[in-house]
């Protein structure tokens, strides 16, 4: 997924920094990713899913991120959650909670 | 992932200050390194864990910082926090929050 950097696109397709969650939040890796595609294939191989369909999710809310659209318009350091099959998203328990 | 060094790129090259707590936050140093390598070399020396494994998780979340990609994204004067075997992360207690 190499592509050529002309300025309008400098910000858009530079890596990021994510970091992603399992779904009972046991686990929190940082990952850099260019795109959401990027992002799923790191995903798969830093947290060793091989061949497990699995979707992203906020770690905030449970919003599911699909598109290369929406995914470029969160900010850096977001939080996502893993969830592979008959996995569910459930809101942070108190005690690993810091919203305000 | 070598690359030149342009003039863009000195920048995220230089030293910076890290901060490196253990995992029960009662020793906290101030660390200066180029690189993650650099800083886990620093932290085996500085926190004297001679041969132990462990690995580095930002004091805030728990996020696993294990690529030189993500750390070079980190702000000056982050925290982390060093996680050896059996240790795992948890949120800081009421009395040490500083949150809003």
């Amino acid at each position: 997924t190499q592509q050529l950097l002309t300025e309008s696109s400098l910000e858009t397709s530079k890596a990021r920094p994510c970091r992603v969650a399992t779904a009972d939040r046991s686990v929190r890796k940082g990952i850099m990713a260019h795109s959401l595609k990027d992002l799923l294939h790191k995903v798969r191989d830093t947290l060793m899913l091989a061949n497990k369909p699995f979707f992203l999710v906020l770690e905030e809310d449970g919003t599911t991120v699909e598109t290369e659209e929406y995914f470029q318009t969160l900010a850096d350091d977001t939080v996502f959650m893993v969830l592979q099959k008959g996995q569910k998203w459930q809101p942070p328990s108190e005690s690993t909670r810091y919203q305000l």
